[in-house]
């Protein structure tokens, strides 16, 4: 197997691109300028060790806390709970939400063996204590195992004195914010409801 | 804009990939696991200085000269003529075509600056001359521009004893060969017809 055929398994690895994507690509970068090949190379290599997580809400971050936890323009008494990063950056970009987030790193899912502990929720209670916050909008995806996770947490909080909401479902059911058009993450924001 | 960004902006310039799939693509090479983001960057880095063109015909190889054109079981007799490298891969793996090939690398494209001199016709010329062919099948795509380098191709090799054939238009005119299905090539390649 020679280093094209190496290549083009490689690309058809990465998500979303099948055999025949994965040799169009590989193509594409025979052809392309070898600046570009180096430079995507190298940040293809470099990435996981220039991208850390926050340490307050574990988002991407370049630094040990990421831009929205060290903004002084964020309203700090709104927290977002989203299952991964890459639903910060969606949510950031309806320009609609100014709090805070909070990322769990997936929902609960005991078939497949996440519970509780490997979700970052013992950091959440921590913030909670800590920090003065007034509204918990919890806006994992509208799945069952999203749903779920929205229940646990609302119940793990419901001695504190914060108002725990959940986005509306003005997202499409069974779907995933990585997919969701702008508007319908709007909407879903804005028709959010109390939990308990 | 940090190294997430770039990356997303990177990987969003390969031919296929959108902003939604590049940003996919740099969140699963955030959890992919560090061996394959080596990988794959280096292999990226390094494609275009292992990968030379065959000086023969033109084909995509490690060596000097490719495997076909190296090999002892191809019928030296037919060549078939295409437009890109990769058009071999496809051809190739119909399994019914057993001769050599020779990479145009392009086709006639005048508007586009794109005249015989920027094609590897010289060197058809001479390996027709020099090698003992009988039969040159033209397989560029049955679009305009490879129907007209076709016939011009014949035109210029009109004076030899050899043989000219073009595929049977199996594959639906305008399309591309990258993305035909294997039947459709196997039965453009039985159904060619003599040229002039």
């Amino acid at each position: 197997m020679d280093s094209l055929d190496l290549l083009i398994k490689n690309l058809s690895k990465l998500p979303g691109v099948g055999k025949k994507s994965a040799s169009r690509i590989a193509y594409s970068l025979l052809n392309s300028s070898m600046g570009f090949n180096e430079t995507l190379g190298l940040e293809i290599m470099e990435i996981q060790s220039k991208i850390k997580k926050c340490s307050i809400c574990g988002n991407y971050s370049e630094s040990e806390i990421c831009e929205i936890c060290a903004s002084f323009n964020r309203d700090k008494s709104l927290l977002c709970i989203v299952e991964q990063p890459q639903d910060i950056q969606t949510i950031e970009s309806t320009g609609d939400y100014r709090g805070l987030f909070h990322v769990l790193g997936g929902v609960l899912a005991p078939l497949d063996g996440i519970g509780p502990e490997e979700l970052n929720l013992l950091k959440l209670v921590e913030r909670v204590k800590k920090e003065n916050i007034q509204e918990i909008i919890i806006a994992t995806n509208p799945t069952l195992e999203g749903d779920s996770t929205a229940l646990y947490i609302a119940h793990i909080l419901k001695d504190s004195d914060i108002s725990i909401t959940r986005i509306a479902s003005g997202l499409p059911v069974g779907g995933d914010f990585e997919y969701a058009d702008k508007l319908s993450i709007s909407r879903a924001f804005r028709g959010r409801r109390e939990l308990i």
